[in-house]
């Protein structure tokens, strides 16, 4: 396993700069403003996605002046997006901490995460570059509309495992792919660099969300620093329950069971996560995991073998070896 | 009264050409999308933000390949805030239709706001101009923060007018601006024509509301298209009711009586708009809407004496005497 100290390769010590950025984006005039943006983005998250854009960017022109703007404006993008879930499922933790719409109630959490959208857009704004921009306008129309269909297609047991990946390709895919895509048009990489580092970001950000929704089944609840097993309950449909759907589509199967009951749920949702737990299908999403794993590293071939390139190969080992 | 066919002079023809753009936005994939942005972009507004900017933008270079795409954002803007409001205050109808959260449920609500708000970042990055999609990104900040005032100070009769001033115009008046500031912009004008139309917009958006308010008391609620007196049912203080406050500190204040009720909050609702409807402080507010038209009106001075120029003066005149 990649150590995290390391994880970042040649660009980890200029994380910092996208930290003190994002100190930044904290320091607002409204202290009630101030107070929930110093919790949600105070919450130390992975920072995998704004690493990644400083990775992207390592091939051509590096130029920090333009990276970390873009690097940050994704890590507040992405947490934005993280606020506004929160709300809408309900959700009282989040990285082992209260989420904001626990700490903060449901109507400034809203507003919390407009704010934050329209921070990120701002320091989008000052790399200067309009197909950044536009680039990052048009990821977070994807990822709304993949929030969109994955609130809509809640508790449906007919949906295929196609919409689950077209889901997970707006939710998640799309901005680890802005995230790498957009730190190579930044740095002046030439076209076939700007599609593979794109298509790298977009293979990484799928495997990453089929591992996340493996280990909302599997993980130590301590380690997940959440409820496990939340996605069955929200009624959201992942790889494991689609395949466990697909393999026996019976009304006795227990998610169908569990998304027909009015009554008895704690027992059939205890009921549905064993059957998963113990089946094969989580061998079985970990091995599409691995797919997209396989791609990411692939699309990696045409660039120069460098550091970078070494960092963000390890990465996808990561994304494949977590635990939380 | 200025008739509404021709309220916005030599670009009501024009404004055609925003509708347009606005039907493309509706234009997306997925279905149940499309449906929600059919029924919130298809309710006719009055378009006055987005005729602001084609007016703001007739003084120099009158570019409708600009200048239509910042409009139709700031209508995609303006519709998305108007959907999270509705959401955060559980409203029911608005332009005298069901609200989207009324139905099509809370949660998608949400992430139509944010795929609105991607959309309109969208289509202002198509002006090319960083300066604008800078002010863009600042104005919505602003919005949100005003947003996040408002919630945060309900219920609270301690708040002074000087706070209602500073929320509405984060909420509302920025708006304005941007829209106005935004089409001189994008058209080239000078920067003291820019800074004038900011200011027009500034004020004009500070009158806009202070009706506003006053519509929420007096108007009646056939032509309102929503329930009259909401402000005050949900906490909401605006410049009458903060005007009696001002009056009657005292714990007798029919407002400060309602806010601390816990019981009877119809019959004390009823009574605190009798006694703001019977009191003088509606005449108040209007003569604060009208310093403010006042102070708009001058700024219009240093630019050309055109027809933009007198369709701008003439919407001065149709914020105070609407009805609706």
């Amino acid at each position: 396993m990649v150590a995290q100290a390391s994880l970042f390769g040649p660009v980890q010590d200029d994380m910092v700069l996208v930290e003190t950025a994002l100190d930044r984006v904290r320091a607002v005039e409204y202290p009630p403003l101030a107070k929930m943006l110093d919790h949600v983005l105070g919450a130390s998250g992975k920072r995998m996605r704004p690493a990644i854009t400083l990775m992207a960017g390592s091939f051509q022109r590096y130029d920090l002046d333009l990276l970390v703007p873009l690097a940050a404006s994704i890590e507040v993008l992405h947490t934005a997006t993280l606020v506004h879930d929160d709300v809408i499922d309900q959700a009282d933790t989040r990285r082992g901490r209260a989420t904001a719409n626990a700490l903060f109630n449901n109507a400034p959490s809203v507003f919390l995460g407009d704010f934050m959208f329209a921070h990120s857009a701002e320091l989008v704004a000052r790399t200067g570059n309009i197909r950044v921009i536009r680039l990052f306008a048009q990821t977070l129309m994807r990822m709304a509309t993949g929030e969109l269909q994955q609130d809509i297609s809640a508790y449906d047991p007919n949906k295929r495992i196609s919409d689950y990946l077209a889901r997970i390709a707006g939710k998640t895919a799309s901005l680890f792919a802005a995230a790498s895509e957009g730190g190579a048009i930044v740095s002046g990489a030439p076209e076939p660099w700007i599609a593979a580092l794109r298509d790298y970001g977009f293979n990484l950000g799928m495997a990453f969300q089929v591992m996340d929704d493996i280990l909302d089944f599997t993980a130590d609840e301590a380690v997940l620093g959440k409820p496990a097993g939340n996605d069955l309950k929200e009624g959201t449909l992942t790889l494991p329950s689609l395949l466990l759907l697909e393999d026996d589509p019976s009304p006795r199967n227990p998610v169908r069971r569990l998304f027909g009951a009015q009554r008895n749920r704690d027992r059939l949702l205890a009921g549905a996560l064993a059957a998963i737990r113990d089946s094969g299908v989580i061998t079985r999403a970990r091995a599409r995991a691995e797919e997209f794993a396989v791609t990411a590293r692939a699309t990696l071939a045409p660039l120069p073998d460098n550091d970078a390139r070494a960092a963000l190969d390890g990465l996808i080992t990561y994304v494949l070896e977590r635990d939380h």
